[in-house]
């Protein structure tokens, strides 16, 4: 693999403004063939970087270790595969936490507002940099879902396979009401100061408490009842886990250290502006109605993959998906999965996830 | 109706410690028969006060209005009704809002830590002062159903049916996940102040938030989905419906209204403590386990009422709750309903509930 930074020259329009000579940061792995029809696309979900896989380069794991790799399910003997940091996100690719190059300042919440297309229009901006038009498949797992969906619509006959995981083909209003509260509960934060904390000092109570509303939705009530049940954690000396309402349960624990492990490693605002790209994103809006916007695919075939415990992107709107896509896609198949981790079975539950992946990249 | 005040003379023993005198507040409808059998014990889930019902001498509608009065499910006319304001509330019952009597101060976090069976043993206090010895049934939903199975295990004889409606034998971590993170979000308020906030202004960002998480916990996804789908919010002139992250959607103004309607109307201390005595709660703790536990009770029947869409007190507890109930008294029926409302559908849904419920009243 190797790490690059793609500069867009110029105004880049977005759907709600423009950005001066935006920046996409990606890592590739493997090699381009000599008919260039051989690339990955791959988009990710709110929070990881273009990191997927470890490289000689770089041998930190990624955050798809299992899936990406020589011999694994997305096999880089044979794919070039591509990751890309999205637009808005911060690990590399232009977002809030950046310089303004028109001002010199950080963005913050000049920054525009996001939406999903904006990504994926930013990504086929490295695609074509990289002379390819013709993808083998782009890959997506919940906002990176949608992000794949969305640029298989902008861009028809630009990729030939779509393979979608746990996502969805709009937010629906219980998972826009937990991100809107997720987003609430930062703004609240009298550290976050309308998106004027120091950069080194960010809303950590803020975060902390958005992170472990995001794990109860990422996860699934029977995987924690199996995990922890009534375990009794135990006792440490952090305040909030003294006094009258300390911690009491494993479960609680869990949560806490989830939390504190993502505080820092995200930039506050640019959490704000890639959640509320989801909550936007409706791919009606790219042809007046889901059918419509579904008609202008063109692609050879696609895979909807869905976990029967996801509360977040519900099983239902897998189905919902695949139906869409079955009404103009020749070669559509559903799979879902009897995972317990809930919308995060896909990081997970490799076991399950595996034969999937590798079955729709074992096509030809 | 009428509304009473009983005080508990002297020391009262809770599990954690001992509150001096302290009154619980209960209302009561229709008339005590002559053998002093026909009482119905009703507690509430967390948030109610005793107002089950509007009276001649309260005609303000009760939060169960549809359910208790002359020729409703629970005919006043045929029985003697007795709804308690738990103790650790703020409806008339001591909590941590109200005075401590040793002190002149009011007790905010130095009430002591509370359980559901002290507000089971504070409420048999109430019926041993009405002279009654034989309950018709005790009746409870969400954490009421907590309380009156306390109940029905700490008092076996005192009364013959149980009713419990969107209840559990004990809290799971999923449930307490999302109540120890409504209570975090609270006390992370700098207005609570480890408890000192003033009473008449109390942390409204908190109690807003939390109150937010909850109504997602008590709805469901379905209910949702087809009540607002993806409408968009009237814009508004508040400070969270303007800016970059502004409400746009139907939903986020529907839990803005709800939390407002809230803030202002419980004391906050109290909600943290009856939220983390519902996390506390453990049925088995009265036996070593659920199975000895639940062998103390000697009731003659049961039912168990559940709802499919409940998150928070999801059909499979439901399900083992009647398995529980089943294997010691002899007449247990189980109602599954496919209500959408989620954990709420008690409230709300009166056309699914009210033959259920009165179909248990019918029985003699």
């Amino acid at each position: 693999m190797s790490k690059f930074y793609h500069t867009i020259e110029g105004e880049f329009s977005m759907k709600k403004g423009i950005l001066h000579s935006p920046q996409i940061a990606y890592e590739t792995w493997g090699v381009l063939n000599s008919k260039r029809d051989n690339a990955v696309l791959i988009f990710t979900g709110l929070s990881p970087s273009a990191h997927i896989a470890s490289s000689v380069e770089d041998n930190s794991p990624g955050w798809w270790e299992d899936m990406v790799g020589p011999g694994k399910p997305i096999d880089t003997r044979q794919y070039f595969v591509i990751c890309v940091n999205s637009l808005g996100s911060c690990f590399g690719s232009t977002g809030a936490a950046s310089i303004n190059p028109e001002t010199g300042q950080v963005y913050r919440l000049d920054f525009p507002q996001l939406c999903i297309e904006d990504v994926a229009k930013s990504s086929v901006e490295v695609i074509r940099a990289l002379n390819i038009s013709s993808l083998y498949a782009t890959v997506g797992a919940s906002m990176g879902g949608m992000t794949a969906l969305a640029f298989c619509i902008l861009y028809p006959g630009l990729n030939r396979a779509l393979l979608s995981i746990s996502s969805a083909a709009r937010a629906l209003p219980f998972a826009i009401a937990l991100r809107s509260l997720q987003r609430e509960i930062i703004r609240e934060d009298p550290v976050w100061n309308g998106g004027l904390y120091p950069l080194d000092a960010p809303p950590a109570s803020g975060m902390r408490l958005a992170r472990k509303l995001g794990m109860i939705s990422y996860r699934s009530a029977s995987e924690w009842q199996t995990r922890f049940a009534r375990e009794r954690a135990p006792s440490s000396s952090d305040s909030n886990s003294t006094g009258p309402f300390q911690r009491s349960f494993e479960v609680e624990s869990y949560l806490e250290h989830q939390a504190n492990a993502f505080i820092g490693k995200f930039d506050t605002n640019c959490y704000l502006y890639l959640s509320q790209a989801m909550d936007l994103f409706d791919s009606a809006d790219f042809g007046g109605c889901l059918e419509q916007a579904f008609a202008k695919l063109k692609i050879e075939r696609a895979k909807v993959v869905g976990v029967t415990t996801d509360i977040l992107f519900p099983i239902q709107q897998q189905k919902e998906l695949s139906e869409l896509l079955g009404k103009v896609v020749n070669d559509v198949s559903f799979d879902c999965l009897e995972s317990v981790q809930g919308h995060d079975s896909f990081l997970v539950d490799m076991d399950r996830f595996r034969p999937v992946i590798a079955s729709f990249f074992a096509e030809k």
